[in-house]
């Protein structure tokens, strides 16, 4: 037999890439609560209380508001799975990665897909879906509130009135944003979104919060065909998360544990604080990145404060710079997903990880790393962007 | 805004159930290890870990072998989604609830099922398959090893044979068999393989090991469409967890720390001792059950050692039993499922649940819940009990 390897002890790493974000101390004791069952009395009120405070940070009062056991993506396919049925017509906005993600589900769900290709690092463009649109009648109109692989946000209240124009219930990625910026999912009228709990709410990957409104919740209901997942299939499970509280599938307790913890630092901390706290360092990351001489992908006025992309400067190797900054400063930063692999990192300043610490921590490993490069660097960032917060 | 909840402490509850189970010490302490990057080298060195120890605790030697970002369920999903296309034919052996799932499952994935009908409480019949099957051939065929919701366990080897004889891959659930009862994948022939990691592992839930044999991969590799679900289309998933670690989602890094630690748990106690610790542990409680005049379900020789099934008996009030354990006892078990709801409490003894102290908690407390229920209880089953493990 093979040796048994020893206990693992991870790297102390400052996490400031596209997600996992850092985790709070409170959030990790309270995963590490002991296990209980999943129909304990006990268990169901923690359940209740996460829908409640999920309520709150997503700003919906829709009943159907519940984390699915799985990660971001999981809760992509809970939205489509549960909402198309084969033939139906669906508008996708595509301004980055996870547009793509979101029409390649569609497509596997027997949807047909109409998709709109936007500028990379710009926020949607309302016109552009709009013409693709062409007149027809759409069952669904998915957009991407926060691009996770550009760093742009997208207003999500215009794309309502499109939906109304093309008769589509409004289906929002809110995996980057959650939490960091604010969502609003009722005053914007959106009619499904989900996220995830590893970026702005800062708990560990592995729980994917949806909601549903309750016109969605009909669309649900008056299904021709049973929805082709049996694990997300929210008819069934809404049965556990409601109040017949029949088993369907055993929920993740300890996760469920780790995100009551961390909504209620989200909410102790109060929402338009925690925004405000993401604006604010992430604009002084900004000025010190452009003190660094670096260029930022997205315009200052479509920004999603949690994630900032930065072009990589010519002549500088993307993967030999994050290397450095993770094995000689212990800081994680993401490199480019699709056409911007290679060509622009990703630096994520979400929830826990959204600190002045972390603006200088990361300004500072990536000047020496820049400068390692051969690549000419100011003296010093890290004060061009902490005069911004103080 | 409603008031923020306080923080969550759980009851001290004993688990046994059927799952989740006792989780270790130190499992609980690998959970809470802080989290670093889904890419990061150091956890990329853990999935390798964890993809070995796996293998070991399977008995594959499958190069697929990986826990998927969701509960056991999601594991049967990701087999059948994997393996089966729009009509192919399907033959699943159904004794209770996790049979009827995977039927479900496979004819929500297009498949042409075929049932066969076996009695609930025991080994699934290899002859009712042969019958069901009436000369056809099958893409697949599925059985499962240790039906959760009955407490029966079949022998995998016959099978294989029938497998064979129909022109089908077989695929096996594991859920809870997996580190409690041998399971010899590649010995018995298996081609697919879920379980879960909150049964017998000890782990808590949110994981599902999967394993896929070359064969099965090919078959994965061949299909003409692709599988509906994105999430878990192992063509993709293969490629985060083999040689490219090109990104697909983001793992649940904690949760794979606590099942790094449980895999170490489990081989450090060594396979063959924890199996036996398994029956003789679970011999004891049946004898303590007898002795208290209970009737089980499963006949000796088709007994799952981690789960044992107990006849509620006549004049006995479900419900106010297991309240009765759980609120002065603080010891949980599970109702039945299905027809079983109301018939026949489930007592498992899984992973770190299974030991002496928990068949004397549970005899001592069950006793005293029959007695308030008027029935007729012998002084000590706990006696009885222990005799066979001294």
């Amino acid at each position: 037999m093979p040796s048994v390897p020893e206990a693992f002890t991870p790297p102390p790493r400052v996490l400031l890439g596209p997600g996992p974000s850092q985790v709070a101390p409170s959030v990790l004791r309270a995963l590490s609560l002991p296990t209980i069952g999943h129909l304990d009395p006990a268990f169901l009120g923690v359940l209740d209380q996460v829908r409640a405070m999920l309520r709150e940070v997503v700003g919906t009062s829709n009943e159907l508001t519940m984390p699915m056991s799985g990660t971001g993506s999981l809760g992509m396919e809970t939205c489509i799975v549960n909402l198309v049925e084969p033939g139906d017509r669906v508008l996708v906005g595509i301004n980055g990665v996870f547009g793509q993600r979101l029409a390649e589900v569609a497509r596997r769900a027997g949807a047909e897909v109409v998709t709109a290709e936007c500028t990379w690092g710009r926020a949607l463009d309302v016109d552009s879906l709009a013409r693709a649109a062409a007149g027809r009648s759409f069952k669904l109109l998915c957009i991407v509130h926060a691009e996770t692989s550009t760093g742009a946000l997208t207003p999500i209240a215009p794309f309502r009135e499109l939906a109304d124009r093309l008769g589509a219930l409004l289906l929002v990625d809110a995996v980057t944003s959650l939490g960091g910026v604010p969502v609003d999912m009722d005053a914007v009228g959106a009619d499904a979104l989900y996220s995830g709990t590893q970026k702005c709410l800062s708990c560990p990957p592995g729980l994917s919060p949806v909601s549903f409104s309750p016109r969605a919740m009909q669309v649900v209901a008056q299904r021709k065909l049973p929805a082709q997942s049996w694990y997300v299939d929210l008819g069934l499970i809404a049965k556990y998360w409601g109040g017949e509280r029949l088993y369907h599938h055993t929920a993740p307790i300890n996760m469920i544990y780790a995100l009551h913890e961390a909504l209620r630092l989200a909410l102790n901390e109060g929402l338009s604080l925690r925004y405000a706290r993401h604006r604010q360092v992430s604009h002084a990351l900004g000025v010190g990145l452009e003190a660094l001489g670096l260029r930022l992908l997205v315009p200052a006025s479509e920004r999603l404060p949690p994630l900032m992309l930065v072009e990589i400067p010519a002549g500088v190797d993307d993967a030999r710079v994050r290397r450095h900054l993770l094995e000689r400063d212990n800081v994680e930063i993401g490199g480019g997903l699709g056409p911007l692999k290679g060509k622009a990192w990703r630096i994520g300043l979400m929830g826990e990880s959204c600190t002045a610490n972390s603006v200088s921590t990361v300004l500072a490993a990536l000047r020496d790393a820049l400068i390692s490069e051969g690549h000419r660097a100011p003296d010093d960032p890290v004060a061009a962007a902490q005069a911004q917060l103080r």
